[in-house]
């Protein structure tokens, strides 16, 4: 194409169209601690091969078909087998839409509560995935002030009521309860109690996104939201991305009958996978639950390892970090005052370690530039060591300690 | 779930929500001529089973990663060399948008461009997704005449004068310019050519939706309509759902620079599904046209068995029908006046014979009662030849012939 200057799209695009993103690839660092991936090592990749080999044998007639868009039945009654058996969520796999990962999901649910202006109400610093959709789809995001055992319920109401106060009544509380993206907290069972209490009280609509529930390396689950409410007051989203690998693409969500038919109109693409939901499907019903003890031995050493190495090099720096029972990842605070955001290309640049600050994850965009979440699922236990001692080198050199 | 009546999500949708969607799944029939389903037999199950065996064995560690959004790059390469092989598209690996299917990319750039209101130009009976997706977003539909040889040039700068004259120009006209879904047609190069003219002439886009293209079973491939533009006015989705599986959900686009940067920002779910991505990539890359090549064997005999049954059962009714030189469907056109959209549920209860009637697809939303599509794609040749002599008794019987 020589002369694209010649028509311009400028003038063509929706007045709510998404803002341009830049095409690309980010660079990674050797030391990638800035996503929340999982061990490489330990996908069973060999095991969705067998699964999508028998799988495709009994069902691979429906390869050929457009499926209903809510996805392949077998998948979603196997999430209902395990919301119940997990999460005390009692469902049919009518009530199950299956989606890309937790993220799609996600987009719809938003897209079908959020008109432009909305109160929405968050953590202080959230999933920066869920952020973004929000931001798009042009919400006033607003995010309440969390402890180690989360959303502090005081801030939740006086934020609700300042909002009612104003006439802008919030569409709902956006929640990751367990080992929270990216502050590494689970909210205890008097907490999600009172959370669900103030949604019900003002009129307010939560929604659940379960999507680590699965990597606790201590301690014991909490109930879900979800199974506290009996008004039907939530949406829950989960995923198969943590426990098996995030290139499948597959998550799921259930909610409310009137939510779930909205949700089904905005969709788009047709059915989630067929093909990746077959592998999942007949890799899970057999091996998901060994998986999960098997990938959760590899979390906990790699967690303890990336606390042993903070413990070491950044015990004097005034520093301090969430210690999560579980998840990807754990929340590092430097102190007030000090700036790791501006620096954090330089760091992956001199020391090959990423990281994401805090910025990237703040209701208020601004917030949080003396914090980072540091994941540790990618990287070999010795790579983390070395990698939070290069990250403390690096930020010795930008004089941050 | 006891008491779902005590909360209510009514007051919470947003004001531009889809409307819902009824949960639950449709009625195929016996002889399903309604979907675009390809021939299950022929999908290359094994070979996109061994060919993520071998692509996992080199790209595995992939998996892990929430990849770049615009999808696996050795499959957006593959993509590039088959553009510019088969379509005479030049474009670089960076211009190419995987998605889930053609849909997702057509549901975004509609997302793009369209706010409520505004005129998009298509023809008088087209993809019904498409169609779907436009009304969701607010469009205003204006569908153009066509005759055997597609979209007629007078009646598009007719419909576009007339929206500039009430102050709504066009955003963009929408085409399936090759095996058109629902009317079998393919519009020569002639009247790709002042399709283009008018689109430059107006300042409107194009969307070119190519996804039938490799389904030729006679006559010799014609110029894409991106190919022949130099403005960049055109953005053009493809897809191997037709020539792989559906289940896959495997498609593509390519635009302008600006138009993918705003559809990358509204791209969610993260990148296309790796896994499947690897096995369409490695499967492809050796065996693609060969593929084509006998799948397109077995469509030309559904076809012609087909139009062999339409002659034989329906050449005394007054019916005429088109006689496509590829893809998955031809087009019933019964005499003016009758009604074959009524008994459409009763046909398929009494035949076992599934058809779409030209409403599902009709621009205006109630033209087409005495249309229908029906595809030759699922069903096997005697099925096929069965098929139709059900579907003329079952006409004959509700006295429509």
């Amino acid at each position: 194409m020589d002369n694209t200057d010649q028509f311009s799209f400028e003038d063509l695009f929706a007045q709510n169209a998404a803002p341009p993103r830049t095409i690309g690839t980010t660079k990674r660092g050797k030391y990638d601690f800035a996503v929340a991936y999982p061990d490489p090592g330990s996908m069973p990749l060999d095991g969705l091969i067998d699964g999508l080999r028998i799988g495709l044998a009994e069902d691979g007639n429906d390869m050929a078909l457009y499926y209903n868009s809510q996805g392949y039945a077998p998948l979603r009654q196997l999430v209902v087998d395990k919301l119940a058996r997990d999460r005390g969520i009692y469902v049919t796999p009518e009530e199950i839409i299956l989606g890309s990962g937790s993220s799609a999901p996600i987009h719809m649910i938003i897209e079908t509560l959020v008109d432009p202006g909305d109160v929405v109400i968050t953590a202080d610093f959230f999933y920066a995935g869920t952020l973004g959709t929000l931001r798009r789809f042009g919400a006033d995001v607003r995010g309440v002030d969390c402890d180690q055992e989360g959303m502090i319920p005081d801030s939740v109401e006086t934020t609700i009521q300042n909002a009612i106060a104003a006439a802008k009544k919030p569409k709902f509380i956006y929640i990751v309860p367990t080992f929270q993206n990216p502050q590494g907290w689970t909210m205890p069972l008097a907490r999600r109690q009172a959370l669900l209490d103030l949604a019900q009280k003002y009129g307010i609509a939560i929604l659940e996104d379960d999507c680590y529930i699965d990597l606790r390396y201590d301690g014991t689950d909490v109930a879900s939201i979800y199974s506290l409410d009996e008004t039907g007051c939530v949406a829950y989203v989960g995923s198969f991305s943590k426990i098996l690998a995030p290139g499948l693409r597959m998550g799921y969500m259930t909610a409310p009958r009137p939510m779930l038919e909205r949700v089904l109109g905005a969709k788009s693409g047709g059915a989630v996978n067929t093909f990746a939901a077959i592998a999942v499907h007949r890799f899970a019903t057999d091996h998901m639950y060994s998986h999960i003890e098997e990938i959760n031995e590899i979390g906990r050493t790699k967690r303890n390892t990336m606390l042993a190495a903070l413990d070491e090099h950044f015990a004097e720096t005034g520093a301090t970090w969430s210690k999560p029972d579980g998840g990807l990842y754990l929340w590092l605070t430097m102190p007030a005052g000090t700036d790791i955001t501006t620096i954090r290309d330089q760091v992956l640049d001199r020391a090959d370690v990423g990281y994401l600050t805090g910025v990237s994850f703040a209701a208020d965009g601004v917030s949080g530039r003396n914090c980072a979440r540091l994941c540790y699922g990618y990287n070999s236990p010795a790579e983390i060591t070395q990698g939070i001692a290069l990250l403390a080198d690096a930020f010795r050199h930008f004089g941050v300690i």
